[in-house]
């Protein structure tokens, strides 16, 4: 226990520091607050689920679960069920969600669960600029047998502007598509092959295994080659089935009539094989490629994907939090709270006192610290009480333990007034008001 | 995609559901806005960190580190880094907040840091009642360079007393006790090792493996045999030097300064190895064998042992979330909040219609839901307010859709009342007050 190197924070994960906290708590209790009005309750799901739910619900070929997934062992045997189950910190926050809701019989209890969830999400990334192996979101869905309808499309997209409009983001574009039915989404795979076959010495390496794995990942890749490939098609909605096109126009009306507007973008996936029908993403201004602020869709297949008794449609969004942060005006950005008192204790005996009277404020509920330790300065505390922006400083010293009494000073004018032990509390409660 | 066993949530954790929600945020806003008082600032560190860092802090020969530690393996290679690193879900919160303590400079930015966190741990333990793999905690960690001082050590318990007074919880008894400094604790090993050494064979397996390792820990086996073999011993605090025992009155007396009660345990040493001086522990009435709320303790050497670039001291305490709520009296748990408004729509125009006013009613902080498909009926959507304990039901039917208005219902006494689109968020704005 001499070793004298430190130990760092993980790669790709980042301490939120008490500086930070005040912004992180703010994203965090306006969405708490706005999604308990939009009807949605929060949901806490496991850290880590088994393996096999991941590869179920997002894909055996997608890259999450190919290369990204963070799987855990334990570093002795933790029971019979080790041999079986094999468990893996969650990539994102969905599957886990319809596992929850699926293990729980919500279904039954409950018309339509709309749930959301807030907290860290795990892949196995190279760091970059807004990619983090720790990163947090706030996801939303909307989960129940035969409740299908493009008014709940079109709600998502609402919960979430409003969301984005809550934190002060108002530059973003929102980008709508279909993918249709599970048929209309082969119908559209062999479309965009059948294009592709001819390109495919111009995609990136990567895009040509691709190519069979997950065509559709050709669309978002990043490479300058493939983007050309990619921006010379011209697609619409032809590959989907009447009955999903006229699903969509409804999705579309929906959104419009709250007024929200949208980019039709027919070369819009989602990285997730899960979804159906309706996906959608916010993308921000200033973020760079990682400009994505948020996304969706529909997953109606998922429920019944991941063995639930009765199938649920189901749609819902994800935003990441980090990037929220980043996109937030500078001017938004709380500070932290000052202390409503500090204590400023001269000599052992009064520092005896101090902390007592101290106890009683705090019992009070009036915000209050000072120096726990005999010695220090009457300048060292005052500075202390700086620091930590002290509304009001409360001096004891020998002449004051004398007459059972402190003065309080106002650090906002430098008033002061002498007051009695018993009247501190009071006294402070009143001029805090 | 066609398997229809579903997954479920790994052994060892539970989902905390929409219903369980309002007493978790509960307990997570009190500590929150109670720690601010006492001057205590949030931290979060990741969820998992470098498995030195648990060795160097927690003691390679600890149970946590040897038998408990959830290790992480990336399913790829995630970087040159993956040579030299391995991660571990973090089994406790003290090691991290000294790394980001030690990483950040804290000891140069602020004189005492009082930091808390609130997250989830790890263990991979066999589940049993109130042991988790996933379980929560609230921690507490003042820290910083010449620091040392009873006060801090005082401070921390009453805190802590508090916390739990205000989950409702007053049935605990607090134990404290002295280690003193690392020479001390040697001295109490020995003198422990001694008066154990006739008595081996009285001790189980697991404990006579400690007698070598980890002597401390025979002191809180559970085993009837060896509870028996300690039971007979008598302590004091003998083996402390002067200062250190002079340390503890010091603390004793703080505490009483505060009004605390509390029992002298000379056999109370604490799981972790980092702990010098003041051990404490706060034992619950109610949860059988895993009866300890929380605890803490000083630990004076942990920022040097971790590489700190200058020693620096500290003390600190840890709450199990999962047993407050098990502690908690039945009668303080709180229910979800009702809802303020639930919209009726009566056929295919006049759900459009519903959609736009509800947008309205949430953008103007109204909470308010509807079923949001054509063809519920009039009763179907009743029961769903009802079930969701709408205030006031606000319904639209032909007429209304006709005359721009709707009908206004308040749940609470039957009353109905027409009012006109545009006046629905102001009408109910003001009977919600």
């Amino acid at each position: 226990m001499t070793m004298t190197k430190h130990i760092s924070v993980p790669r790709g994960t980042a301490d939120i520091l008490p500086s930070d906290i005040p912004l992180w708590q703010q994203v965090e209790t306006k969405a708490r607050s706005l999604l308990k009005i939009y009807g949605f309750l929060e949901i806490r799901t496991p850290i880590y689920e088994d393996i096999g739910l991941f590869k179920r619900s997002l894909g055996q070929t997608s890259d999450v679960v190919n290369k990204q997934l963070l799987e855990i062992a334990s570093s002795a045997p933790v029971g019979e069920e080790k041999k079986d189950n094999e468990y893996a910190l969650r990539p994102e926050g969905t599957a886990a969600v319809v596992r929850s809701y699926i293990e729980n019989r919500l279904d039954v209890k409950e018309g339509l669960s709309k749930l959301f969830y807030i907290g860290p999400m795990f892949r196995g990334e190279r760091p970059q600029k807004g990619r983090l192996r720790q990163f947090h979101q706030i996801g939303l869905e909307s989960i129940g047998p035969n409740t299908a309808s493009p008014f709940l499309d079109a709600e998502m997209i609402g919960t979430s502007v409003r969301l984005l409009h809550e934190c002060g983001i108002s530059q973003f574009t929102l980008k709508i598509n279909s993918l249709g039915t599970q048929d209309d989404k082969e119908n559209f795979s062999k479309l965009l092959r059948e294009k592709l076959k001819s390109k495919l010495t111009e995609l990136c390496a990567d895009c040509q295994s691709r190519f069979e794995r997950n065509v559709f990942r050709v669309l978002d890749c990043k490479n300058p080659g493939c983007r050309q490939v990619v921006d010379s098609f011209q697609f619409s909605d032809d590959h989907l089935s009447a009955p999903s096109r006229e699903y969509f126009k409804q999705v579309r009306d929906a959104v419009s009539s709250l007024s929200i507007s949208y980019e039709f973008d027919p070369k819009l996936v989602r990285g997730l094989d899960y979804y159906t029908h309706t996906v959608f993403e916010f993308v921000g201004s200033s973020l760079g490629s990682q400009d994505v602020l948020g996304a969706g869709g529909r997953y109606n297949n998922l429920v019944s994907d991941l063995g639930g008794p009765q199938p649920a449609e189901a749609v819902g969004a994800a935003f990441g939090i980090e990037r929220i942060l980043l996109a937030m005006p500078q001017e938004n950005k709380p500070s932290a709270p000052p202390l409503d008192a500090f204590m400023v204790a001269l000599g052992e005996v009064a520092l005896k006192r101090a902390f007592v009277i101290m106890d009683f404020m705090r019992k009070g509920n009036i915000s209050c610290d000072m120096i726990s330790k005999a010695g220090a300065s009457m300048k060292s505390q005052m500075r202390q009480a700086d620091k930590l922006q002290a509304l009001y400083v409360v001096i004891l010293g020998e002449e004051e333990e004398k007459n059972h009494s402190v003065i309080i000073k106002d650090m906002s004018n430098g008033d002061q007034q002498i007051v009695g032990w018993d009247e501190v509390v009071e006294y402070l409660r009143k001029k805090l008001k």
